[in-house]
């Protein structure tokens, strides 16, 4: 017997709104109940086109609404905190579009105020559940890629430059979330290194590189940058056993996994490692065929999934922490020039 | 009428001499005379197949030959300053293999003694004369990328791990050769960071990260690698006019001129940059054509053109000694976990 | 001051018919006036999408509106002559979907009576008015490319195995229209010969391969394939100038032109010629940057175009006619195993 | 034991010839016991660099020489029918660079002169021997891919354009000899199918589709073209389990084979097909490692080894007379412009 549909409604109209509204309203387990926005012109367009729902300018009204159980929030990221504790506050199960708030504190408090509550909050980390980003995560839980040596994460294009944001808290939470998807325990680097420049005097960083050292030792580098002419989402994970490389442009061979690279023969009975003990691997290459599926559709059956069940959903609250800690991180290392030691976030997981 | 051929001793027999005793004997700038390697074995197949020439064992008795016009260094790079010194003392010119030498001091000294004595002392940074470089020299000093925005090169690949070297000194110096070749006034970054890791335990940092703060603003990023199962090797340098992309592995089309990018309109009488001041420029693609010669055919060619004209060489020892400065500080910013400020090398360029 | 918006029902409600109704939908040039389709219920939800225009079942009801300008056909190719001559009988311009007709001798009937009625009859070509192709166009009209001396083009993917429609039928039209679009004075080949086979027992030719010698000599060659698992759609038109190729599949450089070739000196007095007189040009590759735009958007825009004009539209029906005379021609091909010589389809331009 | 060396010597010293007596140079089952050329000089040349071995001018007087066990042709395709009789009438074993001979009937004397002499008579069909080749047919035979259901092979490029030899004679025998060795039982084509065309009045067809007809029913299509501004050397083979790709010009992707295709269920009771029975597969991509080796050193290794063994090298005389078969027929066809069924060739296999 299916389930009851979950009552969603979806705060923002703008860029995102439609995309989660279009989802929701496909959707078996959710009804969309209400669109809200301030401006409420945009809004009834995007109502008229999800199934004729109501148009509501207010928040604190939409919240009022017994019948409602969740929203999505896809205003602003400045507004984020406000309207999700909010929500939290009135009983709702809240979505939040990326990043999950504008500063560390914040989410931190968005997560500890759903706990208390017995709420989901969950990040809208949309690129996680795309297939090609579900294979890895599968493929490095079973180890095929053996541990973690290296990470390369490239997404450079022309971009919109925004006087508000930098380029690393724009494009590098794409990347941070899936890193913290795939790796296992989540992304919790020792140290973050940041350097960022602004070489058309924008006001803000354009390049960014960040330099994440994870806790096993293995370095994570991700090149964000808005004055590429060439386009690049590319994602390089070098494994002990494999590497995989995730193209993301490249429809026809999206994720390729080389069963190359290096052996290093540990059962040395001497304390020195030397040369002698390396020696090379060049076997088969492998691409996966992926199934193929709307990543936003993956995305909102895994919030309902999780409000049924009171398990955290795979992109939770305290993951969106574990980006927000890392992009503050980035911003202070710019500052100081020099890497910045991370603290262990909070672990909620359990409620959140 | 032509010139009378130089003499030319060819020191060291290994992986790299064969190449330099080839493009010597084949060249009508120069006469090879000699071939110098302890392994009188090695010497003996290298000398027969560059027509004949004698084989020496002793660096002493090659440099007693009064017809002996230079030498070209080939041997590890912890002998080099041995050998170009002696070289030196005994009135020749010397090429010498990248890198220059295994310390800066040593190299500033490599240096100042060719200076002091009248004599050319060329580094061979091979890259620097193959087709694609040389254009991208000459689109750089022509104007046609504009102002230099950010550098990315890219040189991973399986590489051979070395117990006595990271791979920033083996990979690198290609990349910080070629900067400092296409960009006018040569590599002189104002500070240094370093980002190394060994992930498999060889004992030496095995991936790579460099980023530097060019005196412009500008940043360059280098990342080398000696665990990636796939090969790049790219360089893209974003310019305010255009943007160049080298990708070397692409023989149909190396060099790729892209006329897109951002505009900031500067003559704003406020003093506030806004959003609202940048625009986007969607241009054509070029690919020049690029003729085809070796790149060492052309290094050996420039090497007696310059000690025929007294003039420094295009890849002087200057240049070979802004290298070293800039390996010296990744070594001690992996060792801090800070960025190292550079001291300006001292301009030897007159003479040298 | 903008002229009145024509008024224009799609017929058919299909794959192809959503299309042309949003297009029609958002156009200043048009008034969407009805959908019709036996199927009211999937015309109801195209109508609803589509601003909620009136839906029929009757081509015959939906003729004898006298407001009614035109009509956009996107029926089964079967269908197509019985509705066209209908709409034209009635006094209606009309766009049909490809191929024209299933028939050579039904499309010029059709062509006819549209010029006899001084009624537009236009082919909808979509790939025609893709920026690629339009800028394909403008070059060759220019005599960017020089003569053309080879054509090879190239459109293979698993597809849809159709029992009563072979591989030529389904997907050659859009090469051949593409084709007749850019080649000076359509596209009229002297012969044609067809390869086909049907490996798999599908019981239709499943591969094919096409070649038509060119009024000029010059030869091309179309491949077309239901079985391949890698998707290619490429053309490449060599010219006695310069190359084009166009990889509609690379979205970062969908055209490049090379300026490489073979150049053959004709200017001797003798009457022989020999390899002497061949000599070989290396210059450079140029990727014109397009415009961006929707195909189909600026096909109904030439469409109203040619109405208010009178002038044939740039892919009339006469174009539709000469690609059924390829087809009819491939067919027959295969039947005898012989290259079918083409008679020339009539001229009828003026009118249609 | 190894087996004491075989002498052989190479005939002919020009594009070719230095190949084979490289390989045979450094082949332990070989010992290089002369060159022979009309140009002395650039026999001496080759000889010096080769090991010093003896020159000499005249075939007769080579093939006087007792210890000589084979003969290597590398001259121009007219001369080798006379060279290997002569050689076959001296005893020697014979090894032919492509094509065989300049006519069919020339190439099937040699195999019937070897046939009756006991000797070996072997084709150099280079590129058999290489890693990706020697890989495709241990795929075929091992039924990889299944039934064969299409061929694919294009080899473009700008080419040397020669007046006594079309694209056809100069390009194809590539893809006919790897045809034949790939396929199991040779390639044994019903009918051939050849369109050339000159547009550059060169005398002789520059562009080339070639379409073969094989016995099972599946067709192969050959392009080849000496006016292509870029280069692709590409074989696709169609199966009924798995399609393969070769791209030669992908060093690090040579062999790519999709589990991707159309399945037709054929076990329907009734006669009809109907689309109802096909689905479509969409698999893994896999690409298997290739070992390193020069194909040419694997050629002479399997020529010293049919020798010793008795048996047909892989490469035989018959399979030069069946790319010979097909060549000839190409150029019937394109001079009636309809397909030329071909007679089966002599089966000689037992004992060339």
């Amino acid at each position: 017997m299916p389930e009851t549909p979950l009552n969603v409604a979806v705060i923002g109209a703008g860029y995102w709104g439609p995309n989660l509204a279009r989802n929701f309203h496909g959707s078996t387990d959710w009804r969309l109940r209400a669109i809200c926005d301030l401006d409420t012109e945009r809004a009834g367009r995007l109502a008229a086109s999800a199934g004729g729902v109501p148009v509501l300018s207010s928040v604190e009204e939409l919240l009022l609404d017994p019948e409602l159980d969740a929203v999505a929030i896809a205003t602003p990221a400045r507004t984020h905190h406000l309207i999700a504790t909010a929500a939290l506050a009135a009983g709702k199960h809240v979505l939040v579009e990326k990043p999950l708030a504008d500063a560390l504190v914040l989410g931190e408090q968005m997560v500890q105020m759903a706990e208390d509550a017995g709420l989901i909050l969950m990040a809208d980390h949309t690129y996680c559940y795309t297939p090609a980003v579900l294979k890895i995560r599968e493929l490095v839980a079973a180890g095929e890629l053996g541990e973690i040596l290296f990470i390369d994460s490239v997404r450079i294009n022309l971009g919109l430059i925004q006087p508000d944001v930098d380029v690393f808290w724009d494009l590098a939470p794409h990347d941070l979330s899936i890193l913290d998807f795939i790796l296992p325990g989540g992304l919790k680097p020792a140290r973050v290194s940041a350097h960022g420049s602004d070489p058309v005097g924008a006001g803000t960083a354009c390049v960014g590189h960040l330099v994440l050292e994870l806790e096993t030792g293995a370095m994570a580098h991700i090149h964000v940058n808005w004055l590429s002419p060439t386009k690049i989402r590319q994602l390089v994970i070098g494994g002990s056993r494999r590497t995989l490389v995730w193209d993301d442009l490249n429809p026809q061979q999206r994720l390729s996994i080389y069963d190359r690279g290096v052996n290093l023969s540990r059962d040395t009975g001497e304390d020195e490692r030397s040369a002698s003990n390396i020696s090379y691997r060049l076997g088969d290459t492998w691409s996966p065929a992926l199934p193929e599926h709307e990543a936003l559709a993956a995305m909102v059956t895994e919030f309902a999934a999780s409000i049924r069940t009171g398990r955290p959903s795979l992109t939770s609250g305290s993951a969106g922490v574990r980006v927000l800690s890392v992009l503050e991180a980035a911003t202070q290392s710019q500052k100081t020039g020099t890497p910045v030691r991370l603290l262990p976030t909070r672990e909620l997981e359990s409620a959140s």
